[in-house]
Protein backbone atom coordinates (compact mmCIF):
# COMPACT_ATOMS: atom_id res chain seq x y z
CA UNK A 1 0.00 0.00 0.00
CA UNK A 2 1.39 3.46 -0.80
CA UNK A 3 0.66 6.27 1.58
CA UNK A 4 -1.72 8.30 -0.78
CA UNK A 5 -5.16 8.16 -0.78
CA UNK A 6 -5.15 6.55 -4.24
CA UNK A 7 -2.91 4.20 -5.15
CA UNK A 8 -0.28 4.85 -8.58
CA UNK A 9 -0.35 3.66 -11.97
CA UNK A 10 2.77 1.96 -14.08
CA UNK A 11 3.13 1.28 -17.47
CA UNK A 12 6.17 -1.03 -17.21
CA UNK A 13 8.13 -1.78 -20.94
CA UNK A 14 9.58 -5.19 -19.89
CA UNK A 15 11.98 -4.93 -22.50
CA UNK A 16 11.85 -7.39 -25.71
CA UNK A 17 12.11 -10.51 -24.11
CA UNK A 18 15.99 -11.10 -22.44
CA UNK A 19 15.03 -10.06 -18.56
CA UNK A 20 18.02 -8.15 -17.93
CA UNK A 21 16.80 -5.84 -20.98
CA UNK A 22 14.43 -4.39 -17.87
CA UNK A 23 15.47 -0.74 -17.11
CA UNK A 24 16.41 -0.01 -13.43
CA UNK A 25 13.29 2.38 -13.16
CA UNK A 26 11.36 -0.93 -14.04
CA UNK A 27 12.59 -2.77 -11.32
CA UNK A 28 12.06 -0.42 -9.18
CA UNK A 29 8.58 0.31 -10.40
CA UNK A 30 8.34 -3.74 -9.70
CA UNK A 31 9.60 -3.28 -6.10
CA UNK A 32 6.89 -0.28 -5.44
CA UNK A 33 4.12 -2.39 -6.56
CA UNK A 34 1.03 -4.07 -4.45
CA UNK A 35 -0.73 -5.38 -7.64
CA UNK A 36 1.26 -6.82 -10.67
CA UNK A 37 -1.46 -6.96 -13.83
CA UNK A 38 -0.26 -8.21 -17.43
CA UNK A 39 -2.19 -9.01 -20.12
CA UNK A 40 -2.12 -12.64 -21.13
CA UNK A 41 -4.17 -15.10 -23.25
CA UNK A 42 -5.93 -17.72 -21.51
CA UNK A 43 -4.15 -20.91 -20.30
CA UNK A 44 -0.57 -18.65 -20.87
CA UNK A 45 1.17 -16.30 -18.53
CA UNK A 46 2.44 -13.88 -20.81
CA UNK A 47 5.71 -13.39 -21.82
CA UNK A 48 5.62 -10.21 -20.26
CA UNK A 49 5.26 -11.85 -16.60
CA UNK A 50 8.01 -14.47 -17.34
CA UNK A 51 10.86 -11.43 -18.00
CA UNK A 52 10.07 -10.14 -14.61
CA UNK A 53 9.60 -13.45 -12.77
CA UNK A 54 12.85 -12.52 -10.73
CA UNK A 55 11.22 -9.70 -9.26
CA UNK A 56 8.20 -10.96 -8.17
CA UNK A 57 6.87 -11.02 -4.56
CA UNK A 58 5.03 -13.22 -2.59
CA UNK A 59 2.90 -10.51 -1.54
CA UNK A 60 2.17 -9.31 -4.95
CA UNK A 61 -1.80 -9.10 -5.73
CA UNK A 62 -1.46 -10.90 -9.56
CA UNK A 63 -4.13 -9.67 -11.84
CA UNK A 64 -4.21 -11.36 -14.86
CA UNK A 65 -5.89 -9.81 -18.07
CA UNK A 66 -7.11 -12.78 -20.30
CA UNK A 67 -8.03 -11.50 -23.86
CA UNK A 68 -11.20 -12.88 -24.63
CA UNK A 69 -10.07 -13.80 -28.34
CA UNK A 70 -6.65 -13.66 -29.95
CA UNK A 71 -4.86 -11.27 -31.68
CA UNK A 72 -4.85 -13.17 -35.09
CA UNK A 73 -8.52 -12.54 -35.63
CA UNK A 74 -9.13 -10.26 -38.08
CA UNK A 75 -10.01 -7.10 -36.57
CA UNK A 76 -12.70 -6.39 -38.80
CA UNK A 77 -14.48 -9.63 -37.94
CA UNK A 78 -17.89 -8.90 -36.94
CA UNK A 79 -18.08 -8.80 -33.05
CA UNK A 80 -13.64 -8.45 -32.46
CA UNK A 81 -14.44 -4.91 -32.16
CA UNK A 82 -17.14 -4.74 -29.42
CA UNK A 83 -15.52 -7.85 -27.11
CA UNK A 84 -12.62 -5.87 -27.27
CA UNK A 85 -13.33 -2.99 -26.29
CA UNK A 86 -15.46 -4.89 -23.27
CA UNK A 87 -12.81 -6.67 -22.30
CA UNK A 88 -10.26 -3.09 -21.85
CA UNK A 89 -13.15 -1.97 -20.15
CA UNK A 90 -13.44 -4.43 -17.72
CA UNK A 91 -9.33 -4.85 -17.26
CA UNK A 92 -9.42 -1.29 -16.44
CA UNK A 93 -12.35 -1.35 -14.04
CA UNK A 94 -10.70 -3.91 -12.28
CA UNK A 95 -6.97 -1.69 -12.16
CA UNK A 96 -8.91 0.73 -11.13
CA UNK A 97 -10.76 -0.83 -7.98
CA UNK A 98 -7.34 -1.63 -6.96
CA UNK A 99 -5.55 1.82 -7.39
CA UNK A 100 -8.70 3.54 -5.46
CA UNK A 101 -7.92 1.07 -2.94
CA UNK A 102 -4.59 2.80 -2.54
CA UNK A 103 -2.70 0.35 -4.08
CA UNK A 104 -0.26 0.97 -6.91
CA UNK A 105 -0.63 -1.52 -9.56
CA UNK A 106 2.49 -1.96 -12.77
CA UNK A 107 1.05 -3.02 -15.61
CA UNK A 108 3.46 -4.91 -17.50
CA UNK A 109 3.94 -4.34 -21.21
CA UNK A 110 6.23 -6.03 -23.71
CA UNK A 111 8.86 -4.09 -25.33
CA UNK A 112 7.90 -0.26 -24.80
CA UNK A 113 4.17 0.15 -23.68
CA UNK A 114 2.88 2.98 -25.67
CA UNK A 115 4.55 1.06 -29.17
CA UNK A 116 1.31 -1.21 -30.24
CA UNK A 117 0.92 -2.01 -26.67
CA UNK A 118 -2.08 -3.05 -25.25
CA UNK A 119 -1.13 -1.24 -21.67
CA UNK A 120 -2.24 2.11 -23.56
CA UNK A 121 -6.14 0.99 -23.63
CA UNK A 122 -5.77 1.44 -19.81
CA UNK A 123 -3.63 4.61 -19.99
CA UNK A 124 -6.29 5.88 -21.93
CA UNK A 125 -9.12 5.54 -19.02
CA UNK A 126 -7.11 5.91 -16.33
CA UNK A 127 -4.05 7.73 -16.72
CA UNK A 128 -6.63 11.24 -16.22
CA UNK A 129 -7.88 10.38 -12.98
CA UNK A 130 -4.60 8.40 -11.19
CA UNK A 131 -1.07 9.72 -10.51
CA UNK A 132 0.64 7.63 -13.84
CA UNK A 133 3.97 6.82 -14.77
CA UNK A 134 4.73 5.23 -18.03
CA UNK A 135 8.09 3.45 -18.30
CA UNK A 136 9.45 3.23 -21.88
CA UNK A 137 11.11 -0.35 -22.84
CA UNK A 138 13.65 -1.87 -25.26
CA UNK A 139 11.05 -2.31 -28.07
CA UNK A 140 11.43 -6.04 -29.59
CA UNK A 141 12.86 -4.83 -32.55
CA UNK A 142 15.57 -2.74 -31.22
CA UNK A 143 16.10 -6.54 -29.53
CA UNK A 144 16.20 -8.36 -33.10
CA UNK A 145 18.79 -5.65 -34.81
CA UNK A 146 21.21 -6.17 -31.56
CA UNK A 147 20.69 -9.42 -31.06
CA UNK A 148 21.60 -9.90 -35.36
CA UNK A 149 24.38 -6.91 -34.83
CA UNK A 150 22.85 -5.15 -37.75
CA UNK A 151 22.50 -1.44 -38.20
CA UNK A 152 19.35 -0.40 -39.38
CA UNK A 153 19.19 3.39 -39.75
CA UNK A 154 21.82 6.38 -39.79
CA UNK A 155 22.11 9.85 -41.23
CA UNK A 156 19.22 11.13 -42.85
CA UNK A 157 17.71 7.74 -43.48
CA UNK A 158 13.64 7.18 -43.75
CA UNK A 159 12.34 4.05 -41.23
CA UNK A 160 8.95 2.45 -42.00
CA UNK A 161 7.48 0.02 -39.54
CA UNK A 162 4.79 -1.98 -41.60
CA UNK A 163 2.44 -4.18 -40.74
CA UNK A 164 2.93 -7.64 -42.65
CA UNK A 165 -0.79 -7.54 -42.35
CA UNK A 166 -1.30 -5.31 -45.03
CA UNK A 167 -2.42 -6.03 -48.52
CA UNK A 168 0.71 -6.95 -50.91
CA UNK A 169 0.13 -3.94 -53.41
CA UNK A 170 0.54 -1.55 -50.28
CA UNK A 171 3.18 -3.43 -48.73
CA UNK A 172 4.89 -3.57 -51.88
CA UNK A 173 4.79 0.42 -52.93
CA UNK A 174 5.68 1.38 -49.23
CA UNK A 175 9.33 -0.79 -49.31
CA UNK A 176 9.87 0.55 -52.34
CA UNK A 177 9.40 4.48 -51.16
CA UNK A 178 11.87 3.96 -47.64
CA UNK A 179 15.54 3.46 -47.01
CA UNK A 180 14.89 1.08 -44.16
CA UNK A 181 12.01 -1.21 -42.85
CA UNK A 182 10.72 -3.19 -39.78
CA UNK A 183 8.03 -5.41 -41.02
CA UNK A 184 5.90 -6.94 -38.00
CA UNK A 185 3.18 -9.96 -37.31
CA UNK A 186 4.82 -11.78 -40.14
CA UNK A 187 3.44 -15.48 -39.60
CA UNK A 188 1.48 -16.96 -42.08
CA UNK A 189 1.65 -13.67 -44.09
CA UNK A 190 4.83 -14.42 -44.60
CA UNK A 191 4.72 -15.56 -48.13
CA UNK A 192 3.39 -12.43 -49.14
CA UNK A 193 6.09 -10.45 -47.31
CA UNK A 194 8.89 -12.34 -49.47
CA UNK A 195 6.60 -11.17 -52.88
CA UNK A 196 6.75 -7.65 -51.51
CA UNK A 197 10.57 -7.57 -50.79
CA UNK A 198 10.98 -9.12 -53.93
CA UNK A 199 9.15 -6.70 -56.26
CA UNK A 200 10.31 -3.46 -54.38
CA UNK A 201 13.96 -4.93 -54.80
CA UNK A 202 14.80 -5.45 -51.36
CA UNK A 203 14.79 -9.37 -50.98
CA UNK A 204 18.25 -9.71 -50.66
CA UNK A 205 18.94 -6.89 -47.94
CA UNK A 206 15.90 -8.65 -46.19
CA UNK A 207 17.10 -10.40 -42.87
CA UNK A 208 14.15 -12.75 -40.93
CA UNK A 209 14.57 -12.75 -37.21
CA UNK A 210 12.53 -15.22 -34.85
CA UNK A 211 12.66 -14.89 -30.77
CA UNK A 212 15.56 -12.07 -31.01
CA UNK A 213 16.72 -11.76 -27.36
CA UNK A 214 15.46 -15.39 -26.54
CA UNK A 215 17.37 -18.19 -25.84
CA UNK A 216 15.95 -20.38 -28.83
CA UNK A 217 16.19 -16.89 -31.09
CA UNK A 218 17.25 -17.25 -34.55
CA UNK A 219 17.98 -15.16 -37.41
CA UNK A 220 19.10 -15.60 -41.01
CA UNK A 221 18.72 -13.54 -44.86
CA UNK A 222 14.91 -14.20 -45.64
CA UNK A 223 16.18 -15.02 -48.91
CA UNK A 224 18.42 -18.02 -47.19
CA UNK A 225 15.10 -19.22 -45.05
CA UNK A 226 13.74 -22.43 -46.91
CA UNK A 227 10.38 -22.55 -45.62
CA UNK A 228 7.55 -19.74 -45.18
CA UNK A 229 6.62 -21.22 -41.43
CA UNK A 230 7.44 -18.52 -38.94
CA UNK A 231 5.75 -17.37 -35.74
CA UNK A 232 3.08 -14.08 -35.60
CA UNK A 233 5.81 -12.47 -33.66
CA UNK A 234 8.49 -13.02 -36.36
CA UNK A 235 10.12 -9.92 -37.55
CA UNK A 236 11.48 -9.02 -41.03
CA UNK A 237 14.50 -5.77 -41.08
CA UNK A 238 15.42 -4.47 -43.81
CA UNK A 239 18.58 -2.53 -43.32
CA UNK A 240 18.96 1.39 -44.67
CA UNK A 241 22.42 2.38 -44.40
CA UNK A 242 24.03 2.81 -47.90
CA UNK A 243 26.33 5.84 -48.26
CA UNK A 244 28.26 4.44 -45.03
CA UNK A 245 31.27 7.01 -44.26
CA UNK B 1 41.76 -6.90 -18.20
CA UNK B 2 39.60 -10.48 -19.21
CA UNK B 3 40.99 -13.19 -19.25
CA UNK B 4 40.69 -13.86 -23.06
CA UNK B 5 43.62 -13.09 -25.51
CA UNK B 6 41.22 -10.13 -26.93
CA UNK B 7 38.88 -8.17 -24.91
CA UNK B 8 35.59 -7.75 -25.75
CA UNK B 9 33.75 -4.56 -27.36
CA UNK B 10 30.13 -3.84 -26.11
CA UNK B 11 27.80 -1.15 -27.92
CA UNK B 12 25.99 0.19 -24.93
CA UNK B 13 22.48 1.65 -25.54
CA UNK B 14 22.69 4.29 -22.24
CA UNK B 15 18.37 5.53 -23.35
CA UNK B 16 17.38 8.92 -23.89
CA UNK B 17 18.97 10.19 -20.96
CA UNK B 18 17.00 9.36 -17.35
CA UNK B 19 20.02 7.11 -15.77
CA UNK B 20 17.16 5.14 -14.69
CA UNK B 21 16.23 4.01 -18.15
CA UNK B 22 19.55 2.23 -18.25
CA UNK B 23 18.99 -1.54 -18.48
CA UNK B 24 20.59 -4.09 -15.83
CA UNK B 25 22.68 -5.20 -18.98
CA UNK B 26 23.60 -2.15 -19.54
CA UNK B 27 25.32 -1.48 -16.01
CA UNK B 28 26.86 -5.20 -15.78
CA UNK B 29 28.46 -3.91 -19.34
CA UNK B 30 29.97 -1.11 -18.17
CA UNK B 31 30.81 -3.12 -15.16
CA UNK B 32 33.16 -5.35 -16.77
CA UNK B 33 34.39 -2.52 -18.97
CA UNK B 34 38.08 -1.90 -18.47
CA UNK B 35 37.54 0.79 -20.78
CA UNK B 36 34.77 3.57 -21.67
CA UNK B 37 34.39 5.15 -25.43
CA UNK B 38 32.18 7.65 -25.96
CA UNK B 39 31.37 10.05 -28.83
CA UNK B 40 31.53 13.58 -28.08
CA UNK B 41 31.63 17.46 -29.34
CA UNK B 42 35.03 18.96 -28.00
CA UNK B 43 34.61 20.83 -24.83
CA UNK B 44 31.58 18.20 -24.14
CA UNK B 45 31.37 14.97 -22.37
CA UNK B 46 28.28 14.44 -24.60
CA UNK B 47 25.60 13.26 -22.72
CA UNK B 48 25.83 9.51 -22.69
CA UNK B 49 28.48 10.00 -20.60
CA UNK B 50 26.59 12.10 -17.73
CA UNK B 51 23.98 8.92 -18.50
CA UNK B 52 26.04 6.55 -16.86
CA UNK B 53 27.98 8.78 -14.68
CA UNK B 54 27.13 6.94 -11.23
CA UNK B 55 28.79 3.65 -13.30
CA UNK B 56 32.36 5.27 -13.93
CA UNK B 57 34.98 3.61 -11.56
CA UNK B 58 38.24 5.22 -10.72
CA UNK B 59 40.17 2.23 -12.39
CA UNK B 60 38.29 3.05 -15.68
CA UNK B 61 40.16 4.27 -18.59
CA UNK B 62 38.49 6.31 -20.37
CA UNK B 63 38.68 7.20 -24.02
CA UNK B 64 37.21 10.20 -25.49
CA UNK B 65 36.38 10.29 -29.27
CA UNK B 66 35.60 13.70 -30.55
CA UNK B 67 33.98 14.88 -33.53
CA UNK B 68 35.86 16.67 -35.87
CA UNK B 69 32.64 18.18 -37.21
CA UNK B 70 29.63 19.13 -35.60
CA UNK B 71 26.39 16.88 -37.10
CA UNK B 72 25.12 20.27 -37.88
CA UNK B 73 26.85 20.93 -41.02
CA UNK B 74 25.44 18.99 -44.54
CA UNK B 75 26.34 15.76 -44.68
CA UNK B 76 26.56 16.79 -48.49
CA UNK B 77 29.59 19.73 -47.83
CA UNK B 78 32.65 19.35 -49.47
CA UNK B 79 35.03 17.55 -47.14
CA UNK B 80 32.88 16.46 -44.79
CA UNK B 81 32.67 12.79 -45.80
CA UNK B 82 36.01 12.24 -45.94
CA UNK B 83 36.30 14.15 -42.82
CA UNK B 84 33.95 12.04 -41.16
CA UNK B 85 35.46 8.86 -42.69
CA UNK B 86 38.93 9.32 -41.48
CA UNK B 87 37.61 10.38 -38.35
CA UNK B 88 35.80 6.80 -37.91
CA UNK B 89 38.66 5.08 -38.51
CA UNK B 90 41.02 6.59 -36.53
CA UNK B 91 38.13 5.79 -33.69
CA UNK B 92 37.99 2.14 -34.58
CA UNK B 93 42.43 1.97 -34.35
CA UNK B 94 41.60 3.55 -31.25
CA UNK B 95 38.98 1.13 -29.51
CA UNK B 96 41.17 -1.97 -31.58
CA UNK B 97 44.22 -0.95 -29.64
CA UNK B 98 42.54 -1.66 -26.19
CA UNK B 99 40.70 -4.80 -27.40
CA UNK B 100 43.95 -6.39 -28.78
CA UNK B 101 45.47 -5.77 -25.30
CA UNK B 102 43.08 -7.44 -24.04
CA UNK B 103 41.08 -4.88 -22.24
CA UNK B 104 36.67 -4.51 -22.84
CA UNK B 105 35.55 -1.62 -23.98
CA UNK B 106 32.06 -0.46 -23.53
CA UNK B 107 31.16 2.09 -26.27
CA UNK B 108 28.13 4.00 -25.09
CA UNK B 109 25.49 5.35 -27.69
CA UNK B 110 22.41 7.40 -26.50
CA UNK B 111 19.39 5.75 -27.08
CA UNK B 112 19.86 2.42 -29.05
CA UNK B 113 23.13 1.84 -30.48
CA UNK B 114 22.22 0.82 -34.07
CA UNK B 115 18.93 3.36 -34.25
CA UNK B 116 20.88 6.37 -35.88
CA UNK B 117 23.98 5.89 -33.08
CA UNK B 118 28.08 6.65 -34.20
CA UNK B 119 28.11 3.24 -32.83
CA UNK B 120 28.07 1.21 -36.07
CA UNK B 121 30.29 2.62 -37.50
CA UNK B 122 32.76 1.04 -34.99
CA UNK B 123 30.95 -1.94 -35.33
CA UNK B 124 31.08 -2.38 -38.70
CA UNK B 125 34.78 -1.88 -38.11
CA UNK B 126 35.49 -4.43 -35.94
CA UNK B 127 32.60 -6.77 -34.43
CA UNK B 128 34.05 -9.67 -36.95
CA UNK B 129 37.49 -9.71 -35.61
CA UNK B 130 36.34 -9.32 -31.42
CA UNK B 131 34.03 -10.95 -29.36
CA UNK B 132 31.06 -8.50 -29.47
CA UNK B 133 27.56 -7.53 -28.23
CA UNK B 134 25.18 -4.78 -28.78
CA UNK B 135 23.29 -4.20 -25.92
CA UNK B 136 20.15 -2.54 -26.93
CA UNK B 137 18.70 0.60 -25.03
CA UNK B 138 15.54 2.37 -24.82
CA UNK B 139 15.33 5.22 -27.78
CA UNK B 140 15.04 8.83 -27.37
CA UNK B 141 11.28 8.58 -29.25
CA UNK B 142 10.00 5.71 -26.89
CA UNK B 143 11.49 8.29 -23.98
CA UNK B 144 9.95 11.47 -25.50
CA UNK B 145 5.78 9.42 -26.24
CA UNK B 146 6.02 8.18 -22.69
CA UNK B 147 7.02 11.29 -21.10
CA UNK B 148 4.27 13.40 -22.99
CA UNK B 149 2.02 9.80 -21.99
CA UNK B 150 0.76 9.68 -25.76
CA UNK B 151 0.29 5.94 -27.47
CA UNK B 152 1.99 6.63 -30.74
CA UNK B 153 0.49 3.50 -32.94
CA UNK B 154 -1.66 0.28 -32.00
CA UNK B 155 -3.10 -2.26 -34.02
CA UNK B 156 -2.22 -2.23 -37.97
CA UNK B 157 -0.89 1.27 -37.75
CA UNK B 158 2.20 2.69 -39.99
CA UNK B 159 4.77 4.58 -38.08
CA UNK B 160 7.14 6.57 -40.39
CA UNK B 161 10.44 8.09 -38.53
CA UNK B 162 11.45 10.82 -40.97
CA UNK B 163 14.39 13.20 -40.69
CA UNK B 164 13.41 17.33 -40.07
CA UNK B 165 16.37 18.08 -43.20
CA UNK B 166 14.18 16.12 -45.54
CA UNK B 167 13.08 18.86 -48.31
CA UNK B 168 9.40 20.41 -47.64
CA UNK B 169 7.19 18.66 -50.38
CA UNK B 170 8.56 15.14 -49.57
CA UNK B 171 7.99 15.56 -45.54
CA UNK B 172 4.59 16.67 -46.52
CA UNK B 173 4.05 13.86 -49.31
CA UNK B 174 5.29 11.23 -46.23
CA UNK B 175 3.03 13.08 -43.70
CA UNK B 176 0.41 12.44 -45.52
CA UNK B 177 1.00 9.33 -46.20
CA UNK B 178 1.68 7.79 -42.59
CA UNK B 179 -0.38 7.21 -39.39
CA UNK B 180 2.37 7.69 -37.44
CA UNK B 181 5.47 9.74 -37.95
CA UNK B 182 8.26 10.75 -35.58
CA UNK B 183 10.14 12.97 -36.74
CA UNK B 184 14.12 13.91 -35.82
CA UNK B 185 16.62 16.62 -36.38
CA UNK B 186 14.14 19.21 -35.98
CA UNK B 187 16.09 22.05 -34.88
CA UNK B 188 16.31 25.02 -37.26
CA UNK B 189 13.88 22.77 -39.73
CA UNK B 190 10.93 23.53 -37.33
CA UNK B 191 9.43 26.48 -39.55
CA UNK B 192 9.41 23.77 -42.34
CA UNK B 193 8.30 20.83 -40.35
CA UNK B 194 5.32 23.15 -39.55
CA UNK B 195 4.00 24.05 -42.92
CA UNK B 196 4.78 20.24 -43.75
CA UNK B 197 1.85 18.93 -41.11
CA UNK B 198 -0.47 21.88 -42.11
CA UNK B 199 -0.06 20.60 -45.59
CA UNK B 200 -0.91 17.00 -44.88
CA UNK B 201 -3.28 17.46 -42.32
CA UNK B 202 -2.04 16.70 -39.01
CA UNK B 203 -0.93 19.42 -37.42
CA UNK B 204 -3.53 20.08 -35.44
CA UNK B 205 -2.16 15.94 -33.27
CA UNK B 206 1.12 16.88 -33.29
CA UNK B 207 3.08 16.96 -30.45
CA UNK B 208 6.95 18.67 -29.91
CA UNK B 209 8.91 17.31 -27.22
CA UNK B 210 11.95 18.98 -25.73
CA UNK B 211 14.45 17.08 -23.79
CA UNK B 212 11.74 13.88 -23.33
CA UNK B 213 13.59 12.48 -20.30
CA UNK B 214 15.46 15.09 -18.67
CA UNK B 215 14.58 16.86 -15.61
CA UNK B 216 13.94 20.10 -17.83
CA UNK B 217 11.66 18.56 -20.41
CA UNK B 218 8.83 19.83 -21.97
CA UNK B 219 6.18 18.93 -24.19
CA UNK B 220 3.32 21.10 -26.24
CA UNK B 221 1.14 20.16 -29.09
CA UNK B 222 2.99 22.00 -31.83
CA UNK B 223 -0.13 24.35 -32.48
CA UNK B 224 0.53 25.98 -29.21
CA UNK B 225 4.06 26.85 -29.65
CA UNK B 226 4.39 30.44 -29.94
CA UNK B 227 8.42 30.08 -31.76
CA UNK B 228 10.32 28.34 -33.85
CA UNK B 229 13.13 28.30 -31.60
CA UNK B 230 14.09 24.31 -31.27
CA UNK B 231 17.25 22.20 -30.19
CA UNK B 232 18.53 19.95 -33.39
CA UNK B 233 17.35 16.70 -31.33
CA UNK B 234 13.66 17.75 -30.06
CA UNK B 235 11.47 15.81 -31.69
CA UNK B 236 7.62 15.76 -33.05
CA UNK B 237 5.23 13.00 -32.91
CA UNK B 238 2.05 12.67 -34.81
CA UNK B 239 0.39 9.69 -32.92
CA UNK B 240 -1.31 7.11 -35.38
CA UNK B 241 -4.09 4.96 -33.12
CA UNK B 242 -7.69 6.41 -34.63
CA UNK B 243 -10.36 3.96 -34.51
CA UNK B 244 -9.10 2.90 -30.80
CA UNK B 245 -11.20 0.09 -29.24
Amino acid sequence: MTGNDSGRLYGVGTGPGDPELLTLKAVRALGEADVLAHFAKRGNNGNARKIIEAHLRPDMIELPLLYPVTTEIDKDHDGYKSAIAEFYAQSADAVEQHLAAGRTVAVLSEGDPLFYGSYMHLHVRLAHRFPTEVIPGVTAMSGCWSATGMPIVQGDDVLSVLPGTMAEAELTRRLADTDAAVIMKVGRNLPKIRRALEASGKLAQAVYVERGTMDNGASMRLADKPDDAAPYFALVLVPGWEGRP
